[in-house]
């Protein structure tokens, strides 16, 4: 068994606007969950809900995406044993730190953030004569609230997706310009993963599976609701008895991201043995649904449960406190915000 | 007497980076005290020491400024008991609240900011190619973080500086942009006071007294070295027996700072009757001495008790906190990150 210390810190934020979709759970989910099983490894997850409000101010979304998300990662079987599993709203050591890296980011770093200039860019094709117009300041400085929320538990290592990286890189230079400032070595930097093979499921209509073009499938729809979802998959108008290219089939993709290599071989023969489209789209809802049940059961019981999924967070955020409290002890003490005695 | 929630509720942030002087004493520090000492007046005092980190990367410095701070004004005889008197960084919900402000708070309303407008011109000015050259995002964004200083508490008047004006209507437009998307009239609206009478003294070198021209008399310096300032006040060669224009000075401007209209009628007959300036300075430094002997000696006896200080801004803090942290679980509710039970 490794000491905690020693353990190499692995920190991931989830963003708490949308419903958790299939695509979430191919890409992100559990990948993440399968990871948090490392003995070797310090996990956290935390859900981002200060980083909601930059994008969404409809509490009753914000509030009621934080618990489908806490109750789809617990329903997938997070061990909050092990990885420490908190919302980011419950830390406020993490909005004071951010206050103290604001102190040493310098505003050009923000000025070349990817999300600002997209938005800058967006104004200038509309013809807006104001460049920053819809702006927030949210949206300008959550950079450095990112920052804060990775060096805050000194992470090792943040598995992000490509347009995360400049992200990582922001915080590497505020830590490091702090660790400058107030001479030592207050905080870790930390390295960018980027998966290479994190798969991207498609959605409905054949794009990215994303909440963006509405073509989501929720991970944990009703039974009904998840036939009807997987039957309006986007095919093409070949018959029964047709062969049929999988490598192109989103259907046959979503298929092969939750079947095993052997069960993905069998269903490629189907394909090349031209299974019907009807036919091919109840054996993928058939299998979802088996693979699906049993977590979707364990979901609905803790969506029915809220008391639960606020005593785990709680602790959870006990843990991550008992981290965050001293170590903002030490920062404010490095800066001259110490206890007189 | 009036209940707390019927008072007016006043407050007054102050900065953290220097000593007190005669100027700060007389254009705030006094008008501060004898105004807490209003009953229909609930005073909020504190200590800007995140403020402080903007511009201070000395952590001696703000670390003595903000004991000699605190000393000075229990010193002075700021009722404790009635003014609620603590340090900023004490206050975890006002770096909470800051974010919250942030994603209400368009990027546009800071660009217009005075002091990042000038540090932008002063870069133009000296041809740098980089108009954000040692612009940190404390700079730009800090107006953010005194709307969360004034609206935590929702204080109805924050007395201000003229150039100080602008940030509270920037608070005024954060609070009733947060009002307006959350639904509800979470925070009052602040108003600026400007007191024309507030006294500008004048420093050593007949500018005014400021930290920045380093002309300043320390409100408690030994006695010694209080005498030695004074006379190197500057004043004219004009020779003992020739009238004197107390008008026009330094001197007599400090003197009648703190002297009563009396006295100072007296002084003036003095000059027209041609005092020299070595017996001018010496009745000035008398009268001063006299007036600050005794707090002097209360500023030492708090110097070399910090845990007093202490103690003191601790239970200032938690009278703070017992109003902020329930208004900022409302907050918490309001934008849908509340608890789930």
């Amino acid at each position: 068994m490794t000491a905690s210390s020693d353990k190499t810190r692995v920190l991931t934020g989830i963003t708490t606007t949308g419903t958790p979709h299939l695509g979430n759970y191919v890409g992100a989910i559990k990948p993440a969950i399968a990871a948090s099983q490392d003995p070797s490894v310090q996990s956290y997850y935390f859900l981002a809900d200060l980083h909601a409000l930059i994008k969404c101010q409809d509490l009753k979304r914000v509030q009621q995406s934080r618990l489908e998300i806490a109750a789809t990662w617990l329903a997938l079987g997070l061990d909050t044993d092990n990885a420490i599993f908190y919302r980011q709203s419950d830390i406020p050591e993490i909005p004071e730190l951010t206050w103290m890296l604001s102190c040493v980011c310098a505003k050009g770093l923000m000025n070349r953030a990817h999300a600002y200039k997209a938005a800058v860019a967006d104004n200038e094709e509309s013809g807006s004569p104001d460049p920053d117009r819809g702006v927030t300041m949210g949206l300008f400085g959550y950079p450095v609230l990112m920052a804060a929320d990775i060096l805050m538990f000194n992470a090792h290592r943040v598995p992000v997706g490509r347009d995360q990286i400049q992200h990582i890189e922001m915080a590497r230079d505020m830590g490091g310009r702090f660790n400058h400032l107030f001479k030592g070595q207050f905080f870790t930097q930390p390295e960018a993963v980027v998966d290479e093979r994190v798969q991207v499921l498609n959605g409905l209509d054949g794009r990215k599976m994303s909440k963006s073009y509405e073509n989501t499938i929720p991970l944990f729809v009703s039974e009904k609701k998840l036939q009807k979802l997987v039957r309006k998959i986007k095919t093409n108008s070949l018959e029964p008895g047709e062969p049929k290219d999988p490598d192109t089939c989103t259907l046959f993709q979503i298929y092969s991201a939750f079947a095993s290599v052997e069960e993905s071989a069998a269903m490629r023969t189907e394909y090349e043995n031209g299974i019907g489209w009807g036919e091919a789209k109840n054996r993928v809802f058939e299998y979802l649904n088996a693979h699906l049940r049993e977590p979707r059961e364990r979901y609905q019981a803790l969506l029915e449960d809220p008391a639960h999924i606020e005593t785990v967070l709680r602790q959870g955020a006990e843990r991550a406190r008992a981290e965050a409290a001293p170590f903002m002890d030490r920062l404010r003490e490095a800066v001259g915000l110490g206890r007189f005695v």
